[in-house]
C-alpha cells in the first residue's frame, strides 16, 4: 500500500486508528477456547467488528510467536484474511526486528513477502545497513522505533549526544538512508510534548503512535503537537479495544471502544 | 544450562566454538532439495558432523522465517534435535528481539519455554522493562547486543554520551538491571581492540563474538582482549562452517572447518 492510499482512507473513514492484535489466550473469551484455532477466532471476529473504524491493524508478533507453529499458523490465518477481505487496511507487523543486511533480508522476506504485510517495526541499535534492506521493498514501509513509551526509553534513547537525544539522532540520521521515505516512526504517546521537536526534524513522515489509553497518552496532546497536513499518525489501541468484554460480546464491545475513539479523531480532524 | 555446565563443556572439548545456523536453501547443496524438509536435513547433517567440535548452536530465526510455517517446523524441529541428541550444547536463539514488558515476556516464552533454547539474542534500545522479562527465566541467558560487527555499528553504538560510547552505557546500564548475572553480551570481532575496554566494564560475563571470518575478525586478537579466567567468549562462525561445501560433501567439509578452528581454540585455551 502506498502512503497516498493510506491519507486516503484516513478521509474516507474519519479515523487514523490502528487497532493492536495482541492475542493472550489467557485474555480471550473462554468461549472461544473449545474453536480449532481460537487465536484467529478472536482475531476474525474483532476484524469484522472494527474493520469500519479503523484504518490499520497490527498484530503483535510475539503474541503469536509465543504459541510456536500453531500461534504462526495463526498468524499467517489472520494476515491472509485482512488482505482477503479488507485490502484497504493498512498492515503492520510489530515484529521489533532487525539485524546485520543478509539477516535484515530474510527477516523482510518473511514479512514483506510470506505474510504480505505493509509494514514491520524495526529497531535502530544496529544502524543504516540493519534498516535499509527493509527500505528496498516497493510500497512497504519501515516503521523504525525512534521514542517508545515505556520506563525503559530513558535508559538510552532520551540520553544526549552532542546535546541531542539519541532518539532524535535516530530520526536524523535515518532520513539518510537509502529509500528514507519509506520510513514511518514509532513515537510513544506518553511524551506527546516531545512530538513538537520530533515534527521539526521528520515534519511529512507518518508516526506509529503507540500509549494511547492503557499506557495513560492523551490522543489531543498526540494530535495538537504531532499531526501534519496529511494527518500523519496513527494511534494503536490494543488491549483497550480487544479486551473491552470478556464475555460472548467481545466483538461488538470491541466496536464500541473503537468507535468511541473514531469518533473522537473524526472531531480532531475537523480541525 | 548454567554458566557453569558452558565452562565445563569448554574445558572438556577444548573449544568455545559457536555454529551458526543460517540456512538459505539458495546456498544448502542442491541433492537436499528434493528432501522433505530440506532446511532440517542440512542442518541435522551440520549437527551431526559439528557436535564434538562446537559448544554451541545459534539458529538465525529470520533464516527460518522467511520461510514461514515451513521453516517455523524446520526450527522446532532443529532444536528439539540438538536437545534431545546432544543436550550437553548450549543454544542460543538469535532472534534480536525486545519489546514493552508483557511483549517481552511473550518472546521469552516462545524462545526459553516452547522451544527450549538456553539462550536468545536481545537488542538494547527500549531499556530496562524491555529486556528484564527475558533475565527472569532461570538458567535461562539473555544475550544483549552491545557492539556489533557491521557498518551501522558506528551509527548509534559508537556515539558519545557525556565521554562514553553509547554500547559501553548500554554494558553499564544492564548490570543494573534485575537478574543481570544471566546477561551475556554480543560484541563484534571486527573490533577486536575495543574488547579491552569492554572487559573493564564486565570481567566476567560471557561475549558471543560474531565476525571471525566472513566479517574479517581475528580470532587471536579477539582471545588476547576478550578471553578471562572462565573463557568468557564464544565465537560463531556461520557460513565459513556450513557452506564450506555445497557438494555432497557438505557435512564433512563443514567438520574440518569446526576442526580448524577448534585447534586453534585449543591452542589459545593453553596459553
Amino acid at each position: 500500500m502506498t502512503t497516498e492510499q493510506l491519507v486516503e482512507q484516513i478521509k474516507i473513514k474519519n479515523s487514523f486508528l490502528c487497532v493492536g492484535l495482541d492475542v493472550d489466550l489467557n485474555k480471550i473469551p473462554t468461549h472461544l477456547l473449545k474453536e480449532e484455532d481460537p487465536i484467529f477466532a478472536f482475531n476474525k471476529a474483532i476484524i469484522d467488528a472494527t474493520h469500519d473504524l479503523c484504518v490499520a491493524y497490527k498484530p503483535n508478533i510475539a503474541f503469536f510467536e509465543a504459541y510456536g507453529l500453531k500461534g504462526w499458523q495463526a498468524l499467517e490465518k489472520t494476515i491472509s484474511y485482512i488482505n482477503e477481505n479488507y485490502p484497504e487496511l493498512f498492515t503492520i507487523a510489530d515484529a521489533k526486528r532487525g539485524d546485520i543486511g543478509n539477516t535484515s533480508t530474510m527477516y523482510a522476506k518473511a514479512f514483506f513477502e510470506d505474510l504480505a504485510f505493509d509494514s514491520v517495526t524495526i529497531a535502530p541499535y544496529m544502524g543504516k545497513d540493519s534498516v535499509e534492506p527493509f527500505l528496498a521493498f516497493e510500497d512497504k514501509h519501515t516503521i523504525l522505533l525512534a521514542l517508545t513509551s515505556n520506563e525503559g526509553a530513558f535508559d538510552f534513547q532520551t540520553k544526549l549526544i552532542e546535546g541531542k537525544e539519541l532518539y532524535k539522532h535516530v530520526l536524523e540520521t535515518s532520513k539518510t538512508y537509502k529509500n528514507s521515505e519509506n520510513l514511518m516512526y514509532v513515537v510513544g504517546a506518553t511524551k506527546a510534548e516531545y512530538l513538537a521537536d520530533i515534527r521539526t526534524i521528520i515534519p511529512n513522515s507518518f508516526l506509529l503512535v503507540p500509549g494511547v489509553g492503557a499506557q495513560g497518552g492523551n490522543l489531543q496532546e498526540v494530535c495538537k503537537y504531532g499531526m501534519n497536513d496529511q494527518v500523519g499518525l496513527l494511534i494503536n489501541s490494543s488491549r483497550g479495544i480487544i479486551y473491552a468484554s470478556k464475555g460472548e460480546d467481545f466483538a461488538e464491545a470491541a466496536a464500541k471502544e473503537a468507535k468511541a475513539l473514531q469518533e473522537q479523531m473524526q472531531e480532531l480532524l475537523k480541525v
